[in-house]
């Protein structure tokens, strides 16, 4: 694509000018190559960079400052890859509303975390200790463990979720043997994380999918549609 | 659990008495047994409810409108135990941020959602033809295409989630093989809708370490961590 103005750049990514004009101001979207007073040309990167930026917010429902932070980790030249993946992980957890909250919800929470960390190491996964995915997955627990999926007050062992290990084991080794190698480190950076974001709303989106056509069989079979 | 006033319903659940009575206004909780003015008791049937929300809430990240739309569906007796399932299911479809969008984009959207429906009737799926689900699916196509996944301008096929259904399925049929049978209607809407969003974060988080695994054998194997 030649250089074109911001108002091409809107029907290029189909974002509004108003909202390109935002994210400039917000540090999201570099600043094109200036023209002339408030003229500005902009290249194929501000085109990548949009569709990023509307990728993290539409299907993976981050905050700005979220995407601010993946961004971040995709610019910084000094990350290796793999550390920039994993500043880019931490941002995409999403944030629980604390409410409150008992002592007897953080010892939950603390069980939880130390079963996660049983499933991690028994399955010798190589996450950081400190990920924050970690506690998507003690959240998950905590929920199981509240509607009493394993008993009245038992806590839910993670070894309910060994079963969804092998199919994401074998499909993130696909997804990261795509990565481009060479490449400039802000590509892979950013096809790790584009593959993460758009599989993961496939992934659910087929897993619902599967979810309705088991219900249909079980509890609708026979019914008129 | 014998009743207890809003403040036990509070140290139950871990919600705040103000978010708790906001809920009651709010008509997503169902008013307790009045003992005095302002005064109730609140049950099991209370505890569980406040669950759901949460649940909806903290791991679906739906908004309190979608939350009182699948309870609606939850509470809504004369609604077949499918039936409600699918209308909690399309309220649990995350919401895209329209921002205009042009009229390339619409076409791309309208070829991902034709692509969609080739999906689901090759793999003969039992899925509404207008469920919500549907453009989550597209939606992830639409965002691969963007990237020049099949090569520029190339809409990417749904085939290139095939190998997501599989374990789908499987994990599906035993989902919803573990619907409480005879049980009243409630609780197996109850049951679904908490099984889709606990195991979907679950399997979330699990395909994130996954990846996380691949990232840091193929980018930082042998580095020190």
């Amino acid at each position: 694509m030649s250089s074109v103005k911001i108002a091409g750049l809107s029907s290029a990514t189909g974002v509004s000018v108003a909202t390109l004009k935002y994210y400039l101001r917000e540090g999201l979207l570099h600043h094109g190559a200036a023209t002339a007073v408030n003229q500005a040309d902009y290249d194929e990167s501000h085109v990548r960079r949009v569709r990023l930026i509307r990728s993290l917010v539409e299907l993976g429902r981050l905050s700005l400052a979220d995407v601010a932070a993946v961004l971040a980790a995709v610019d910084d030249d000094d990350l290796p890859v793999h550390d920039a993946f994993g500043v880019a992980q931490d941002a995409m957890v999403p944030r629980r509303h604390h409410d409150g909250g008992t002592a007897a919800d953080a010892e939950l929470h603390r069980q939880a975390m130390e079963q996660v960390d049983r499933f991690v190491r028994r399955h010798g996964l190589d996450v950081r200790p400190d990920a924050a995915v970690r506690t998507m997955l003690a959240d998950a627990l905590v929920g199981l463990t509240r509607f009493g999926w394993a008993g009245d007050g038992q806590l839910v062992d993670a070894a309910v979720f060994d079963d969804l290990l092998p199919p994401a084991m074998a499909e993130a080794e696909v997804s990261i043997a795509f990565v481009p190698d060479p490449a400039d480190r802000a590509a892979q950076v950013e096809y790790t994380v584009v593959g993460t974001i758009l599989f993961e709303a496939a992934n659910d989106a087929v897993r619902r999918m599967a979810l309705e056509h088991h219900s249909h069989r079980r509890f609708a079979r026979g019914r008129r549609r």
